[in-house]
């Protein structure tokens, strides 16, 4: 078998994606393994915020509501075929955790019953959510195993629990959930399913009408790189739509919004789960994000994200030696587009891997994730991370930065 | 006395806050009275989101996080002296109804009564999320009188109102209500006192503080001209804060949020009542806008905006007799800083206006607002509009207007 570095060099040659790298803007010198964290920018975003911001609301003002009062269903019917589901069944509002909390709260209601499930592993800010919405209908918010199989999930979901909510590619370890196989079981019980695509959209193909979910949330700046903070997104299954009704009951999810009406009455479709005024400006990120991503198609992204992952796991392994710890699945159809290292200096060797312009992120306690960002990371920065990241392992040189913990990112 | 024109002049050539106008983008010919719904683009918003975008997330990518966490914050602590609260107080945060949602939950549940006190000319966005938050608790939304005084509301706050929340300037009629007397009342009645500033930041002087008010929050793409659907703020009085439990729990308002704990904790401070990770680049524009109006002074901001709105009800009165009503009160005193009128064919008068490039908003079913806005309209703008208004009226132009409602704004 040829050397990594030929290898590397080989893939980046034939890579169909390769082209996309001259579309984000890419002028600071980083290796830079963190677009599940953070997106890079894409140049039309910059050409488009200006447009918006320096057009749109400098000449037209107020006037521009009439573009952009739609701009959250726009977006979501943009959205949908990235995560299969239909026009309107998405929608692009608010931040991640919040529509977790409307979404969550409006699928326990519905089945009357009051528990919840998700696992250890899911992101504290979800389980935090969780726990509120089953504490607040009477109910308690039930721990799987991490990153877990039917099998596991099975004897926990009893007569009890409304509904099973997971992260369906991990922020800790990067598996991915068996979505179909999940959704099924979760229906067999009378529980609703929604699935947190966080760390999916944008990254690895979902099939949402397919396997029959109910409900669905999900972050744009990670895969789908809209700029730091960008609004959320969710799915409701067009049939349920008009049986859901959400705690936040603000005037966007009115169905007449401008009739200014004494009464609150629910639009019939997706806008009943919108609150609010949407940021526009931090939308035209979203936009150009979901629309750069529909243009390089999710299963070229895919195919190239399995390449990546795979060619960084082979060139780490060697470092299992060393402390190391590979814990990401090793098959490739059980992860999505990060690779997760644990080691008991976790944080002194991200913190050296900063220091010589690799950016990783940490995990409290021990984890080090790289994310691999198929239309901009390309084969050869990834075998040289692995290669500064060996370097790093093997000479100790972490050893020289202070274990402060608790980074930023 | 002068005629209105030679007092416009004079009023233009002796305004302190004249050399502001030049501080925005103002390319469009529009006779832009609509500030009170969004504000105006200012230059240094420009600046300072191409510098979030094309800089700080360009060049920094997640590392910029280090500079961003605390925006929220940081921006509140800015925009506190502004209405009359202290340092660690107040968060820019999410949406209007979403921060309403929260402190209005929180509210309640710490007083153990379970209805809430509005009055009917609340926004409705208010009304249906206070509702929301009644029912849910158990209880109900209580209407007072529009735009009620301390008379109006004594006799409605028994001991099952755990919470009375008011806008402080009515989005419909232009009336201020008095804040430090509602308070008082409410405190003397054990019940919570919640403040929508929605119409007051950055265009009357607010003492939360003084007031001793419990709750506000509000919105910065009016008078703070922060950008269409830039996130609101919260306020929350310090000695509240670590006993109120809002419901939605993010990583943001956890109290160690990057360690990951696996129990919610809420933070001791203002924190605990942010969600989810803030817009960044929304935020950049309420950065702007707060610091603009610091830096001209809400005491001078008031001062100019009862001129403004003097001389415009002083040139519309003759059309009383044209089926016109000023149906903001006279008494500056009581005003915020825009003027409503009342017309059978307001939503066709509205129509015309625009027509003719005047910027006025139509509130249903007929209302027209006509925002005012010191920083950047002259008093020479407001003369104008008020005569384009008299032509349209008098001569019976609007007719040729259909009627189709509902504009958009």
């Amino acid at each position: 078998m040829l050397p990594l570095s030929e290898r590397a060099a080989a893939l980046d040659g034939s890579d169909v994606l390769a082209p996309f790298r001259d579309r984000f803007v890419i002028e600071d010198n980083l290796l830079y393994l963190d677009g599940n964290s953070l997106g890079r920018l894409p140049k039309d975003t910059v050409r488009r915020i200006r447009e918006v911001v320096e057009q749109e609301w400098a000449h037209e003002v107020v006037l521009a509501w009439d573009r952009w009062l739609d701009t959250g269903t726009r977006i979501g019917d943009a959205l949908a075929p990235l995560i299969g589901a239909r026009g309107g069944e998405v929608a692009v509002c608010d931040q991640t955790s919040i529509n977790l909390y409307k979404l969550a709260t409006a699928g326990i209601q519905a089945t009357g019953r009051s528990n919840i499930l998700t696992d250890g592993g899911n992101f504290p800010s979800d389980r935090y959510v969780l726990e509120s919405v089953a504490s607040a209908a009477g109910g308690r918010l039930i721990l799987a195993p991490d990153d877990p199989t039917v099998g596991d999930l099975e004897p926990l979901i009893d007569g009890t629990v409304g509904l099973v909510a997971l992260s369906h590619v991990s922020y800790r370890s990067g598996a991915m959930l068996d979505g179909a196989a999940i959704t099924r079981l979760a229906h067999d019980r009378g529980a609703m399913m929604l699935w947190d695509l966080a760390h999916s959209a944008g990254a690895v193909p979902v099939q949402l009408s397919e396997w029959g979910a109910d409900l669905a949330v999900g972050c744009t700046y990670k895969h789908l790189n809209a700029g730091p903070g960008a609004p959320g997104f969710l799915f409701v299954r067009a049939d349920l739509q008009s049986t859901l009704d959400q705690p936040i009951t603000g005037w966007f999810g009115h169905k007449d919004q401008f009739g200014f009406a004494d009464d609150w009455q629910a639009a019939p479709d997706i806008r009943r789960f919108l609150v609010g005024t949407p940021s526009i400006v931090s939308m035209a990120g979203v936009e150009v994000g979901v629309a750069l991503t529909a243009e390089a198609g999710i299963d070229a992204i895919r195919a190239k994200s399995i390449a990546l992952t795979s060619l960084f796991i082979e060139a780490v392994t060697p470092l299992t030696s060393h402390a190391v710890a590979v814990i990401t699945p090793l098959d490739p159809a059980e992860r999505g587009s990060h690779v997760t290292l644990r080691h008991p200096a976790g944080f002194q060797i991200a913190t050296a891997l900063r220091d010589r312009r690799v950016i990783p992120d940490f995990r409290a306690p021990d984890l080090i994730r790289f994310g691999f960002a198929p239309l901009y990371t390309s084969f050869a920065e990834t075998l040289r991370a692995a290669e500064i990241l060996g370097d790093i392992v093997k000479s100790r040189s972490y050893e020289s930065f202070p274990d402060t913990r608790h980074g930023v990112t």
